[in-house]
């Protein structure tokens, strides 16, 4: 296996965007990347689509040849990865894998989801689509329910608070009204994020992610010929991995816990040679706000059952010991899932490359994202690293 | 890249079975698979599931993990692959490649589709997802529109005919009917061919393929550790590619020929180091039987416009110089789109086993499967080979 890096990165705006149709999105993104690195169609020999629902939601199936068709890319494999809100997280996944073994050179990874054109109750039926279908989903229980019931075990368990969750809602608005990209960029109170309308007890409106159209693009290729492309410094994928598990989450022994996240978490350092501790930022899924709670212990950020007491400190802010989300989250920067994972992806590198503006941190030689599927059925997590830093 | 070869091969009956869901025929094919491999789940290091629409026709979507989950695969990554009806032979392709370049041993891959819960005209609306939503699709362009306009001009430019077209159906239906997993075991006549029921002018309901459920899967390894697996003889996949074109059919300069199937065809004869003269029987993608004359074409087993020449001179059937579909094809066998890939690799393999009852033919030391996606967006050929005929 040889080393990888990633050489461009092209990112829309997430919001709602009623003009928009999805190969637009995916194909703006996936030309601002090929110009962030300044590469042309021609040199991409492989395309990897990330989608979870394009077929559900806007009835176009058969998504990677109709979006690199559109970029002026045939002739290659182009092929759509599916993994419910980690679909692009495994597209760059198989991706990686195929740079990093020298199946291909250069890769383009685009991410694309559509999902405002359809009313709420269809996108929670198709989300639901996730789930397991014949089991948790046709006794009514849809993701909120889902992450309700591990929020509610969590505190049961650990002493997790309301408090915890509406901190962490806080920091990511906090957050995310630094981001341009970003789809909610509005700053919340601790105070407002826990009086929020109810969606499932315990959470509220402030406690979930948004339902958005975007994309997002990465360009990947072997570190030693990273330099033939447009940015410095250099950032190479450190480790990675991509592990499953049931998709229902009665299938599972312990619901504070995600078993996929935590064996992908120590593959990923094991495969970087790198701790928790050596990691500057994260992009962590925080389809909840429980989520990123139960993400900041999976991946070793904080001892089991602290992660909430570990956000209320303020040690996961953009002057924390271990800023996580600096993008905004999920919750704030918003959720067109199928590009979430190579958005993710994107973040980081622009936190690495000192882009990131007035969401920059201080220390940003090493960053992590984690990309989850369901309800944990699908994760994949990504360590990157500045060349040389 | 080392040599990876086919150790075990299992499927499902494909035809309507109403009292089976999506997940237990996926299951089904893949412990078969196993069982046929004499290996266990705790071997598959990592499972790649093809599938179209599984979220449209069934309303479950995250199929990977969740079919891998029930067949107590966990702890790897599982991910699903969609490139219309080219989903598990793209699947097929990303195991081939991941596990020639050394990122796996072991790779399960298992393709599924369950298609006839649906009624007739909402099957035709999730088939038409394929094609171009925002162009050929509005326009009223179904799948067997496009082929009809395919066979039209194929007959105005090399004076196919209706008996051509006819007698790829006789052949496909004759094979079918020795085929016990086959969902319409029919021999038919040229004259109920040439006087079924119009579709789509030229194309009568004998030139399309069936509406189906079922699942295939195969079971892979390097080639230095087949011999840790139950059969014999072993079977080497010699060459493979997937390549893409643009999605719509009017974007093509002529609809007579498929860029992309010529294309990976090459790339895979070279790969393999043989041409169309070496191959001694072949699995061809005939959606419609326009589809299987033009594979005849473009994988260079006859020479340009003279496929259905070929096949009405009975060079294409069990006896003849070049069997196609000895199967019974997509038309004959059934069509259940996401297993129609992997299902062509099984097919094969029994093929050079020598374990296709009445319909084995003579010479079967080298095969080629190939897959197509929608109206030509995504090829996938591949060759396999008995080790050491």
């Amino acid at each position: 296996m040889r080393p990888v890096a990633v050489v461009g990165i092209g990112k829309t705006a997430f919001g709602a965007f009623p003009d928009r149709d999805l190969r637009s999105l995916a194909v703006e993104a996936g030309n601002r990347c090929l110009e962030d690195a300044n590469a042309q169609p021609s040199q991409v020999e492989a395309f990897y689509l990330g989608n979870f629902a394009g077929p559900s939601f806007v009835g176009q199936n058969h998504l990677a040849p109709y979006v690199a068709g559109a970029m002026g890319i045939t002739g290659v494999p182009a092929t759509r990865f599916e993994a419910a809100c980690a679909s692009s997280g495994a597209a760059f996944y198989h991706a990686v894998m195929a740079v990093a073994a020298g199946i291909h050179d250069t890769a383009l990874v685009v991410g694309v989801e559509k999902m405002t054109s359809q009313p709420t109750p269809k996108v929670a039926e198709i989300l639901a689509g996730a789930g397991d279908s014949t089991g948790e989903v046709r006794a009514g229980a849809t993701f909120p329910a889902l992450f309700a019931m591990i929020a509610r075990r969590h505190m049961h368990q650990y002493g997790t608070t309301r408090e915890h969750l509406a901190a962490v809602a806080v920091k990511n608005h906090a957050n995310g009204a630094k981001n341009p990209l970003a789809h909610m960029r509005k700053v919340i109170t601790l105070e407002q994020a826990l009086n929020g309308k109810p969606v499932a007890d315990p959470l509220t409106v402030y406690d979930c992610s948004l339902v958005s159209d975007g994309a997002a693009a990465v360009l990947i290729a072997p570190l030693d010929r990273a330099a033939e492309f447009a940015h410095r410094p250099l950032i190479q994928i450190l480790g990675i991995a991509q592990i499953s598990d049931h998709v229902a989450l009665d299938t599972k022994d312990d619901i504070t816990t995600f078993a996929a996240v935590r064996a992908a978490g120590e593959k990923a350092y094991k495969m970087a040679g790198l701790t928790p501790a050596n990691i500057d930022l994260a992009e962590v899924h925080d389809c909840f706000t429980i989520a990123e709670i139960v993400a900041t212990e999976d991946l070793g950020f904080a001892p089991k059952g602290q992660g909430g007491f570990f956000a209320a400190a303020g040690e996961t802010s953009l002057s924390g010991s271990k800023p996580l989300n600096t993008s905004g989250g999920l919750k704030s920067k918003g959720h067109p899932v199928g590009a979430t994972g190579v958005g993710q992806i994107c973040d980081i590198v622009q936190q690495l490359r000192g882009d990131a503006g007035d969401r920059q941190v201080a220390k940003h030689s090493i960053g992590l994202a984690q990309n989850l599927g369901g309800s944990g059925a699908t994760a994949v997590v990504s360590i990157l690293g500045v060349v040389g830093a």
